[in-house]
């Protein structure tokens, strides 16, 4: 890793909101549910499918969790009235987790009953791991009771394997990522390679089980032994799709679909992209370079 | 990768040809069949099987296909004379293939035929990706006719999975190899670890498959993952062999001839030994810095 790699990496509060600024740009639609809209029609004529994410965490006042829960109801029935090929992702500390867990509860109960309303479909984002148990919590309750919800399980959590054999298997949907999140030795592999084992491990898992999977990962590895797990285990095209992040190696985006695969895209949007971005700068300190380049070029 | 290493690398076509010719020394028996023949005599007494490749390649001219054709033709009869276990490898592009394709068909059927009388086996080299969809079907049609032919895949090629399913399986033997030819990324995983990855599953289907597998690496990782797979499928030794090439790794391969193992060693001779040689030298850019002190020392 270079200096400036480490620099970015471990003084990330410590970078100039006008370069993650710069960054934003990369990974984030826009700040309006319209260049959301906008955005999510060119994938579509790309031939992916996406999920709207509105930016937005850790909400402490319980207006600003409700005008959340108001807007994603509002992006379900733009989906609809504009026919574009989305589903949404939502975060249960934009919605209130973090206030009052009932609270939070009743307003993904209301997400999830307009998305059933519209016959859509509602992914529950996971966040660092003292959400994790809450989390999959109030996804198993409203999977039970609605069925139109899925989960996300985090590669780097050693709980991931034990989670997966808890969790409900027919019918259910299941993102697996990485994880991005800081997280302590104790919870969470932190060797890259160990991640990409345990990925692999839990994907088999996920599979074996009959679970949809949202493979979300782009790194090339982990989609060469997916595809290889895939196929060794004959799973048809339509119980799996590949799922990327808005911004994040678009050509291996078109090679997937080239290649015949289910593929959605992350699409975030909102005035909110400041965590968001430095997550991304996190994954990828190249791209700050390039931005700092770029403005000190003056272009 | 040292800056010399990467010169080699990306500048492979202005490394002087005295220097590709001390490798070749290395890689390549000599320029006739004769030291071809003794050469394969010195591995059969070591206990490794032979596979006898006439360099040249991409042969424009028709007269240059006729001859050799003529000569796989002739070193098929040296080899019943004389009694060396050895069969052969040829390469469409030096049989016409990119002259016209029902020539080059014609005279694979010759080579094939001789093969056939004389008891003997024929591998189909494959070449770049230009070449791929051609070579196979060129390979599905005559192990269909002749049975005594076999064709290769490549690990770095993503489509080879999906070339395991569609070919024949029965009766059918094929060289696995990791590729060495430079194509592009919307066909061809590109990371080290990746191809690794990728070839241990192709291995694995084709054991699966009941194929008669070539594991074509001097990669110990790979041998290793090999190693493993044919113990938990249970795969007799008569049912595959390791391969590896003339002048790579020797200790390696007395490695696993004492291993029991059977084992081929490809062995290529002839006149044309640039190309081949650049490619052996792309593989592995230390071996130039050795000739190259060998050569400043005056050795």
């Amino acid at each position: 890793m270079s200096l400036f790699a480490w620099l970015v990496v471990k003084g990330l509060p410590l970078v100039p909101k006008p370069i993650v600024g710069r960054v934003a740009k990369r990974y984030v639609a826009g700040e309006t549910l319209d260049a959301a809209l906008a955005t999510i029609r060119d994938l579509n004529r790309e031939g992916a499918m996406a999920t709207l994410d509105l930016l937005g965490e850790e909400v402490t006042q319980r207006e600003k969790a409700e005008a959340c829960t108001a807007e994603y109801e509002r992006m379900l029935v733009a989906i609809a009235e504009s026919g574009v090929d989305s589903n949404v992702s939502i975060k249960l500390t934009s919605l209130g987790l973090e206030i009052d867990e009932a609270f939070c509860r009743a307003n993904v109960d209301r997400i999830l009953a307009t998305a059933k309303r519209l016959g859509n479909f509602v992914r529950i984002d996971m966040e660092d791991a003292t959400t994790t148990d809450a989390t999959l919590g109030i996804y198993r309750d409203l999977f039970a009771a609605h069925g139109n919800v899925g989960a996300v399980l985090q590669a780097y959590m050693r709980r991931t394997l034990a989670d997966i054999a808890a969790l409900p298997a027919a019918g259910a949907n299941v993102r697996l990522c990485k994880g991005i999140y800081i997280e302590q030795r104790t919870i969470a592999f932190r060797d890259h390679e160990t991640v990409r084992l345990n990925f692999l491990l839990a994907l088999e898992k996920l599979l074996a089980n009959g679970v949809y999977v949202g493979i979300a990962t782009h790194d090339e590895h982990l989609v060469c032994g997916a595809l290889g797990l895939l196929d060794r285990l004959r799973v048809p095209r339509e119980r799996y799709e590949f799922q990327m992040l808005l911004g994040v190696d678009p050509e291996l985006r078109r090679i997937l679909l080239a290649g015949g695969h289910r593929l959605r895209v992350y699409v975030p949007y909102g005035v909110d992209w400041y965590p968001y971005s430095t997550r991304r700068l996190r994954e990828n300190p190249e791209v700050a370079k390039h931005v700092i380049r770029a403005m000190l070029g003056g272009r």
